[in-house]
């Protein structure tokens, strides 16, 4: 993951990249190892972060009808705890979704066999699952994993936790921050995976956050429904959500330094940061990705019509296959925002690719499509449209090209 | 077009295939030919279908915001004349959408050039247009070619019509029955093209249905949108509404049969089974298709839930590449049906694929696949989910599958 320094619009306070992903705010531990869930020998397919101590937390879950069973049983848990964890077990390779009571009895005793190693109540775990549908947890396997991985908790091994909960992702994606305040600093990490079935509606994949500042159940989950609407939200690789997708932070209080209404911005421009990051490392490792595309829709009365919009162009096949061929075919992205649902007068309307504007006063200026095509073969590409509304509220939304190589890879495997 | 002998619901009436595609109904000719736009020698691409006096006339267009010129003056002349016309004129090539107000006088030309060809009111000829985006008709050659049309006008040849409004088809679609009643027998026959951009809000492509009864035409206006809901407007190839779209039908009374209460349910019979063949044309012959899937949901509260459900697995890039693969993956059809947006219970839920049940009580008879595998080999393919909320209604919508050939038709040529 690329790491530029990140400057803050919060007064007297300073983000900077941190290393370590995950566990680098103090407080936290991880372990990964391969317990036999996937296939090729030494893949990582298990892996637990812990805390030191019990922690505030708060999740996100899908929105899907058809929730798995760890979504089930961590939804349950973080009710019963009232928002407190001490761990997060993730298994990737088998989603334990579509798998009735022995489903949700597996993921009870992932939840328990932990807590029994960590010496904690089993409501202070959270689980999380990814991989193939409808098939059984080999329990037997995870369960001496879940030993393992408890004694072998230490710092400094985000990375093995950000590859561990990998399926078809062709990279790991971590990134962690640390925030200076006047009243010391705190660190926020995170790992997550994509890289199909995902279109966030919640949250259509596997994401942690840990923060070691000190914040309150509630205030952490306001903070993660706030931080994850324009990062983890705002993705989409196939507008598929899955049963499986959750996001949960945890919050160690090992900094010391409390999140009040004063510091609140500064813990969001942060859950922001990494999550944007994070995020964004989906859609670039997008199932046959090879580009990354913001569409951004201005000119709009609400928000949620400019994201509306942004999505419905984000979502279209047309759309993404013409950029997956760089052509700049600014048509496409007209019918895509005309059929998005959003009233608006197509004469008074303006599409840009990058920055060359394509489109205005219902007509094209196909002279400068040369140039667009151009842009296009790059790897960033972005797609603006102003509405002409009179409206000024606007979103972004990001997404990838579609390649035959996501028909390739979901036409010919089972995922 | 198969051709299958259609048994009638409607007492005391036969409906039967019959030849001639849209000018099978007498009372109507037309003409094909290529008059330029095309740059393929020969490729038909200027058709005009007119009646021999002014005939009853209806139409339903594109709700996409972006409508083409075409469309608009269609609308308009509908608007003008209280649904009469005496021809319908169309190019294939050239979208004429997206070209402002010379895209505007181009359609207006058109309309008028074949008015002063058959000496009738401008307002009665009906224009569209299908093919790119954002380029203006050459005016000199579809001039031309229009009066070259018109002096061409005959009986018998709805097959060159079928073909001269093809883009991408594969194949030409046109379909014709015969209605035998007590009062007579009248004809209703039609015309269509698909094949990108195609999701039914009305109605995603061009569609023409000409029938030698008398109908009034508000009745004409009833009887098109209430047979081109289950039809035309419940089919999909990829989800897009393009900027084009129109079905029209023109009754020329040629038959003598006057369509009242009593004959109306024929009348809506014999539109909805030329409409079906056409539309599941589409659909066949929908870019980078080799599958035909009707997706069936049944068991929901309202037809509006059913046919939702339906839409969002049809919809789904997961499904349809899993079909193009023949992986018999009911976990993406649970978890499509899962985010459409209606309310069940997935462990009432049922999914089969063709006659083979594979999901029920929320658990999968996996050991099933193998024969749903080479079921799902073959090229028409049914998938049936029963929702199990105590409702009784249903819906089915038609798709295609996803091929690597969409992405390649989309991403290599600008279409």
């Amino acid at each position: 993951m690329s790491a530029a320094p990140e400057a803050s619009t919060v007064r007297d306070v300073i983000i900077t990249p941190a290393p370590g992903g995950v566990t680098a705010p103090r407080g936290f531990r991880s372990a990964a190892l391969h317990c036999g869930i996937k296939a090729a020998p030494q893949a990582l397919d298990l892996t637990v972060i812990a805390a030191d101590h019990a922690a505030s937390a708060a999740g996100l879950f899908t929105t899907n009808l058809a929730q798995a069973a760890p979504v089930l049983i961590s939804r349950q848990h973080l009710g019963r705890t009232g928002g407190v964890a001490r761990a997060i077990v993730v298994n990737s390779g088998c989603a334990n979704a579509c798998t009735g009571d022995q489903g949700l009895a597996d993921a009870s005793r992932m939840a328990n066999e932990v807590a029994a190693a960590l010496a904690c109540e089993p409501a202070q775990v959270l689980v999380a699952s990814t991989g193939v549908i409808g098939v059984d947890l080999k329990m037997d396997l995870v369960s001496s994993g879940i030993r393992d991985a408890v004694a072998a908790l230490a710092r400094g091994k985000g990375s093995e936790t950000a590859r561990a909960i990998m399926t078809t992702d062709p990279f790991p994606k971590e990134h962690a921050v640390t925030v200076q305040t006047a009243r010391g600093s705190f660190t926020v990490g995170g790992t997550a995976k994509g890289s199909g079935m995902i279109e966030p509606n919640m949250a259509t994949m596997l994401a942690f956050l840990t923060t070691d500042a000190g914040v309150h159940p509630a205030i952490l989950d306001r903070a993660l429904r706030e931080s994850g609407r324009d990062t983890f939200n705002a993705i989409t690789v196939d507008g598929e959500c899955s049963t499986n997708d959750c996001l949960f932070a945890m919050a160690s209080n090992a900094s010391g330094v409390t999140i009040d209404d004063e510091l609140y911005p500064a813990l969001i421009e942060a859950f922001v940061g990494v999550s944007r990051e994070l995020a964004l490392g989906i859609v670039r490792g997008g199932e046959g990705a090879t580009k990354l595309i913001s569409v951004h829709v201005s000119e709009a009365p609400t928000v949620d019509e400019a994201r509306q919009v942004a999505r419905t162009i984000a979502n279209s096949p047309l759309v993404k296959t013409a950029v997956h061929g760089a052509d700049p075919n600014w048509g496409r992205i007209v019918a895509a925002a005309g059929r998005a649902g959003v009233t608006f007068d197509v004469q008074r309307a303006t599409v840009r690719i990058g920055s060359i504007l394509l489109f205005e006063n219902g007509l094209p200026h196909d002279e400068r499509a040369p140039g667009a095509a151009e842009y296009l073969k790059g790897s960033d590409i972005r797609i603006e449209v102003a509405l002409g509304t009179g409206g000024r509220q606007s979103a972004t939304i990001w997404t990838c090209d579609l390649s035959a190589e996501y028909v390739r890879i979901n036409g010919e495997y089972r995922t």
